[in-house]
């Protein structure tokens, strides 16, 4: 595209905009110019100002990975904690609990397609236990369907789980939700039909040589746990090409992976105390821990960071809420919960009140707006009441609409409140997904910025307006 | 983001969807399922079997970089109708005209602050001529605006125009079209004030040592043409600080640049014959030329390979349309708009109607949405019309809004039909645009598949429902 003239965006034009075209009626009487104005000042300084994207470097290059009871994620959660410090909140505090604690250890596969070496690029899959001191040995069978399993002879065999995405479903997210089952108990229901371990085509969009880790879960009634590694989409493919052409593919492998014993930490929260409404709180969070392969740089560093620009954001503009604007970094979202469910406990026992809480998981691309989910009781009135902000976000190209939120905010929905989740462009999240390319060189500044504005204004407007 | 349910987008859901939450009165009646059906199809065959990723790869690959007039323009003009005939269409034609040729010939700038050597990395303008043999010498003179120059001693001096692109822009083309003119006209205009060269800051988003070229000019008084030189925006800064810091800085340039004579070349024009309405004319397009330091993938490889998608998607689809389906490839769009230009003296000859012409040429990232303009005496009930698309849309997330269409379909705008542009997120763009990075390997898949089936869906409402 060459020279021509554009436009620019400016208060006037956004305000016309906004009073002549839209005119909402939005709760608590019309929209007004300071909202437009406000929300205007937000995208301004984080795309001039904001020190969001250098903190995100800084955690991803200084701490690293984040595995949860690894010494980097109590490296990441002090740099969180100094760095909110430095920022000035009202109150900081942690939210304990016992994480799991996984050890990846060393893997070795090797693989043979009728008694000839094929390279492999493998990686163990989360919680998984390793071999024991073993040579794991088998033939390689294709599942596709953990259903299909009572009707396939896996005894004594390696399964090759092998369903990719869908690719033809538009929000990437949607696909993957359609295949993890494979990843998470494809080596627990396996075991029960006798086999000896289990291969994962990797949960990822894209045709690499890139493997994906993740949790994968021995369900309570497992007999034995076997070993749960994931292999590349590639690998995958040529591993399935050649079965299908009657060939023999035999596996081995070691592996020194292990669950070892739950450990304490915590998740960290930080407020700015409403001043007219203080136990009408709103929250903003991403999880803490990472995988253990990149940085856990989309996943979810972006998330805390974008959290901790809300907050930046407000305290640097001035704005002194009506709710309790709160920031919560949870940890262990990965492989186990524990900062969601331990959280929401604290919650619950202290009688304390979500009015609503925006989670930023699904990494840090740019925003395409909310997705929304909620107690029944109270989920279409407040979406309805929270799409009415919608106008006021249209010259930043924001939705609201229904959807997931994110996993560490889901057991608030008892409270009542509406959760909300940040929904970024999905189109290239599932090929860095889990994987040694999730690092900070691939996170757009921009993007990742504009996410955490608009995570700004959705806070700013809930809070002035409620819901 | 881990493991957690997201219900896939069925076809059902689609349809409960459309009809239960949104009963849009469309033109001709409600909307039936069979649309809503179709741009699901649209997309199926877009993300599982379209083949026009590869048809870009080819065109990048081996074609390359297409300059006006430059053998690769040719090459890829004819590779593209390779694969319109292979696709299949009902007729193919060509609309020649003459386009500038511009020679880039070698650059060689060396810079000094205050005697010493400073790197500098520079790229010669589009349409710039060189020193035609001498070495140009001067001190560096920064000046930010064009106004500012008839204030400035810039007599015997090199000016360097330094503004750079405004960050707060959420849209960057809005950024770019704020910036531009110093590219466009600052060696036309410092040359009436004596200055003997222009060094001017990249139109670029990020600050980094990759030069962006693109098009200068010399405007009819210029009294003598002076060189025209980029470099790049971290270059930029270092020179403006060492001037601020009141050091002097020298340049010494030579360059082989050159404008020559005219050559002939053409636009392509492929069409589907409508069965209803042949003489409503529905255009998709892009420019086939590009400059010269990439391979021309992001601008404009992706506009046209999307716009053959369109036809290659319908043909697929064993769709027959009831209007004129036209897919226009112009040439020259870069260096002065000679096949956008000649297409509309030719269509307007030829007594012919555009009902609606969509261009992309704004990048092949995620698909945003359409922005329109046309006409005064049609455009506010055209653009009301086509916003009862959104609501087919709005699984996709396409938003339909007033805005900018496209260069070289803007000279049809006498037609009175409404001119559309694909929206992309813009956020990467300006990060390579006229660069050597804006080759195939940043073009991701997905996201450029989905341009092309944003395109096709609109085509096909337009077509089935009238504006």
């Amino acid at each position: 595209m060459e020279f021509r003239q554009y436009k620019a965006i400016s208060k006037t034009l956004i305000l016309a905009w906004v009073s002549l075209i839209y005119s909402p009626q939005i709760m608590e009487g019309q929209v007004d110019d300071q909202a437009a104005f406000f929300v205007k000042d937000i995208h301004n300084y984080a795309l001039s100002e904001s020190e969001a994207y250098d903190h995100l470097s800084t955690l991803c290059t200084t701490a690293g990975p984040r595995l949860s009871g690894s010494q980097a994620s109590y490296d990441g959660l002090a740099y969180c904690e100094s760095v909110l410090t430095s920022i000035g909140v009202d109150t900081l505090y942690r939210v304990e609990c016992d994480v799991p604690r996984w050890y990846r250890g060393v893997l070795d596969l090797s693989l043979q397609v009728n008694g000839k070496k094929l390279p492999v690029r493998a990686t163990a899959l989360g919680n998984s236990i390793g071999t024991r001191g073993n040579l794991v040995t088998g033939n390689l069978v294709e599942v596709n369907h953990l259903d299909s399993l009572p009707f396939r002879d896996i005894e004594g065999k390696i399964v090759l789980f092998n369903r990719p995405m869908d690719p033809t479903q538009i929000r990437t997210f949607n696909a993957y939700g359609g295949a993890v089952d494979q990843r998470v108990f494809g080596a627990s229901r396996s075991a029960k039909y006798g086999a000896v371990a289990a291969l994962v085509r990797s949960v990822g969009s894209d045709i690499d040589t890139v493997p994906h880790t993740g949790v994968s879960s021995y369900e309570d009634d497992t007999p034995t746990k076997i070993p749960s590694i994931a292999i590349s989409t590639f690998d995958a493919n040529q591993i399935s090409q050649a079965l299908h052409q009657g060939k023999e593919v035999t596996a081995a492998l070691r592996s020194t992976s292990d669950l070892l014993p739950d450990t304490a930490s915590y998740s960290i929260v930080a407020e700015l105390r409403g001043t007219e409404y203080p136990d009408e709180i709103i929250l903003v969070g991403g999880h803490i821990d990472s995988w253990d392969l990149g940085q856990g740089a989309h996943d979810d560093g972006t998330g805390c960071m974008q959290s901790i620009q809300v907050i930046e954001t407000l305290k640097a503009l001035n704005y002194q809420p009506k709710r309790t604007i709160r920031c919560v970094l949870f940890i262990n979202e990965e492989n186990g919960l524990a900062g969601g469910k331990s959280y929401a406990e604290y919650s619950n026992n202290a009688n304390e009140y979500h009015l609503a809480a925006i989670e930023s998981d699904a990494g840090g691309f740019s925003p395409r707006g909310f997705t929304c989910t909620g107690h029944e009781d109270v989920f279409i009135p407040m979406l309805k009441n929270l799409k009415k902000f919608e106008s006021i976000l249209e010259p930043y190209d924001l939705f609201i609409k229904k959807g997931g939120a994110g996993a560490d905010i889901n057991p608030l929905k008892s409270q009542k409140g509406i959760l909300i989740g940040l929904s970024p462009d999905s189109q290239r999240y599932f090929d860095l997904h889990h994987t040694a390319q999730d690092v900070i060189e691939n996170v757009h500044p921009r993007e990742f910025l504009l996410g955490g504005a608009a995570m700004t204004s959705l806070v700013y407007l809930i809070d002035q307006y409620g819901l």
